[in-house]
C-alpha cells in the first residue's frame, strides 16, 4: 500500500493563548489553497480535538466574537455541579458538539467562496492548546 | 487561468419576508440536481451570509418549524444588555454558528437521499433579506 | 438510467434501546472503509431521520457522554407547554437541528483521521428506534 504523499494532504497548526478564544483562520486557509493550486471544488477543514471547533462568523467587528463567546458561556456554563467527568471540561465538550469539528467551503477559481462578512474561525474552549487542522481538497464534477 | 464556467457552478436565491423564518428549499434543490443531470455523490449547499443557516428538519408538520423558532429564541434571546455589537444582531450570529452554514446531502440516481420526514430548510434570523445558496456537486468514488 | 450499484453505496443500521442515547459508531464505520478499500479522501455519514444526529465527542470517558446528554436536556427540555407539535418531540427536533445530521471525516491510507480522544457517535433523542446511516466516499484531488 502506497503511503499517503504529503502533497495530497495539508495541515495548519495554531497555538491558542487563553482558555476560550476564537481565531480568524481565513487567510492561512486561503494561502494553503493558493500554494496547492486547487481550483474548483470544496475544501474540507477538520479539527482532531474534542474541545475545539471550526465555525463561520462575521469577521468585521471583533465585538461579534466577544458577544458570541460570552453568550455561549451563558448557554453552556463552565461549572455544573452535576457533571461527572473529572477533568472539568464537559462544557467544552458540549460546546464543541454544538458547533462542530468540520467546515466545508466552496472554492472557485482558486479562491474561497465567502460572503463579504464571513470569516473562518477556530474556536477553542479548553485552552491554551496547540491545535491542528486537516485540510482535504474535494474536486467537483 | 480559465474562468469558472457557469455550468459547473449553481446558485439559488431566496427572499425572506420577516425577521426570523424557516423556508423549505427541498424542491428547488432537487430541481437543480435534475437540471444538471448529477447522478451519484453528494451535493454541498452553502450560504454566504452570517445571520442565516441551512438545516434539515421535519417538513411534515408546520408546527415543528414554529416550535423550533420559538425554542431557539428562548435559548438565544434577541436582546441581551451585555451585547457589545452595535447592530443588535449578535443573537442571529450565535444562532447561525450553532446551526451552521453548510449542508451535505447524498444524491443517488439523480435524487436527494432524504428520509420520509426530512426537508432542507434555509433559516434567516435577521431578515427580511435576499439570500443566495451556492451548490457544489461532489462525485463519489 | 443505470441503477445505483450497491457496491458504490454503503449503509449501517443501528438499534437504539432507550429514549435518548449516544452510540459509539467509530468501529463499524472504520470497518466499512476497510471492506470497501477506500484509501484517500473523506467519508460522508448521513442520517435520514429528524430526531437523531451524528456528532464527534470524546470516547475515552463514558462520563462525558452522560454529562453531554444531561446538559443538552437542561438546555432543550423535553416538555414545554408552548410547543404546538402534537407528537411531543419538538425538543428532539431542535437538538437534531443544533447537532446536525451529517459528519465528514478525512480518510488517509484507508484509515479514519481522528484525534486520540475523538469518536464518531450517533445520538438519538426520541428512541428507541432503528436508525440507518448512509455512507458516501468522496475522493480527494
Amino acid at each position: 500500500m502506497k503511503p499517503f504523499s504529503p502533497e495530497t494532504s495539508s495541515r495548519l497548526t495554531f497555538q491558542t493563548g487563553v482558555r476560550q478564544t476564537l481565531l480568524d483562520i481565513t487567510e492561512p486557509v486561503a494561502d494553503k489553497i493558493r500554494r496547492r493550486g486547487f481550483q474548483q471544488g470544496v475544501v474540507h477543514l477538520f479539527v482532531k480535538h474534542t474541545t475545539c471547533v471550526l465555525t463561520i462568523i462575521e469577521n468585521a467587528d471583533p465585538d461579534v466574537v466577544q458577544d458570541l463567546l460570552r453568550r455561549l458561556e451563558t448557554l453552556v456554563p463552565r461549572h455544573d455541579h452535576e457533571d461527572r467527568h473529572q477533568e472539568g471540561n464537559s462544557s467544552a465538550h458540549l460546546k464543541s458538539s454544538l458547533l462542530g469539528s468540520s467546515l466545508l467551503v466552496p472554492v472557485q477559481n482558486g479562491k474561497l467562496v465567502l460572503g463579504t462578512w464571513q470569516g473562518l474561525f477556530l474556536a477553542e474552549f479548553d485552552g491554551p492548546r496547540t491545535r491542528t487542522i486537516e485540510l482535504t481538497f474535494l474536486p467537483c464534477s
